[in-house]
């Protein structure tokens, strides 16, 4: 019976899960995960207490619960609960202040708090931006993208560029390389006035062979002859470009755009 | 000047700066923010110091540090600059060896180190899913979508389905309500067999009419009476058809996921 651990939150709870989920992952060990989401009142707040309450019969040992609750009252609530209790706010915030030298809000929800800001508004631009321009869907208002992501098709472009848009309010356009382009022996057209802002991403071939045959098995399109070639010409002409590129085989979207944002300085500075 | 503030991290640093960003939201205080992600070396701790060290020079004051680094020789680095440093794991992973009672393995880079994993192939496949299935594009494979949302055009479906599925790895289609289903009095028919699965988005009809004057100025579309009608028909035939839904006016992506996940009962018990 893996422990059972509660993110327990008065906003979405979804900073608290990734955090709580990154320092899990350093114990090998199953943990059974439960989100109480939105516990904005003190009737919630001793609801929750009767859920992790439960959770200690169930599993035979107190349960560990994640908190970012900020109002006080609740958090003395769900701190009296049989469980280890760590509060991922208080924790942080009392150094904080005292380093800043100014009292904490106190406010709730705060983080995504902020669907009417402009931050947010250019997040939602952005995403709308990246599907517009999924690979090479329009040429138009190329020059308002932030990057330009290439590589063959299946080389994970799609899902990066979301990712950049969802995440960093980055407008990330994607372009595919095709057979063409190789025979041609030049970047698509299109995009050439945009060389500095591309990036390009390549796979193993093997990898992409795999991931190709899984939507067109035994295509001429998924067989590891052509991703060999494919990869090869493509590889060959950023380099002989000079775009920047890296390999996303082993790498998970969140790594492939952290990369990308510092290797192409798209690192404005950033303000809270 | 606003004070300084580093994320350092061994990985990508995203989950750092998220966790960041949601404590300092809590003080009334600007921050200027530097990432230094990928410090998974003692040369690239000591690089770090050197920033470090540099900004106290520069802001005339220590900076404030967050950090998630598991190698304890470059935490130790990291710890002796010249700030408030502040390390998120150390703080909960020690609390945790004594609840469970085992040693945490202090690898580094665990958190994306998934992208072989089965989990991270559920997120990629969720999310070509969701493209393939967005604005009503494919009827095809309706049966695999864990939600379908629906809702007039802007209402927020499609940064919505994206959304559930690059962080939940949820199947999301989306359906968009127009003008012909209102005359018709019914929903789409290819969404007749799912209603179980079927989750609505409405939005308050100024902010509607806004959202797309941007795209269509001065259009039929766009024109306030024209929203008011869409949207008073849209919710009156989810009320009719029994489809729960909730409006996105003032709701951030992240809060319409977490409470779809909730309403709709897609929480399957998550282990880690």
């Amino acid at each position: 019976m893996p422990p059972t651990v509660f993110i327990v939150s008065d906003g979405t709870g979804i900073t608290a899960e990734t955090f709580a989920h990154s320092i899990l992952s350093q114990f090998d060990q199953k943990f059974r995960l439960v989100r109480v989401p939105f516990v904005d009142s003190t009737e919630k707040a001793h609801a929750t207490i009767a859920k992790i309450n439960e959770a200690v019969s169930l599993d035979g040992r107190r349960p560990i619960v994640f908190t970012t609750l900020v109002d006080s009252a609740s958090n003395e609530i769900v701190r009296r609960s049989n469980a280890l209790v760590l509060n991922m706010f208080q924790t942080f915030i009392e150094p904080l202040e005292l380093e800043l030298d100014i009292k904490s809000t106190h406010a709730m929800g705060r983080v995504h708090q902020n669907a009417d800001t402009e931050e947010y508004k250019n997040r939602i631009e952005a995403i709308n931006f990246s599907l517009a321009h999924d690979d090479g869907q329009s040429n138009r208002n190329l020059s308002d993208a932030d990057v330009i992501l290439v590589g063959v098709s299946r080389s994970g472009k799609t899902p990066t560029s979301l990712y950049l848009a969802m995440q960093y309010g980055v407008k990330a356009a994607n372009y595919p390389l095709i057979p063409e382009d190789f025979e041609r022996g030049r970047l698509p057209t299109p995009l050439l006035p945009y060389k500095e802002k591309m990036f390009g991403l390549s796979i193993d071939p093997q990898r992409l062979a795999e991931i190709r045959n899984e939507r067109r098995p035994g295509s001429k399109y998924a067989a590891l002859e052509n991703c060999r070639y494919e990869i090869n010409e493509a590889e060959a002409m950023m380099k002989r470009e000079g775009v920047k590129w890296l390999s996303s085989t082993h790498k998970s979207i969140e790594e492939i755009a952290t990369t990308i944002l510092q290797e192409i300085r798209l690192e404005r500075p950033s303000y809270y």
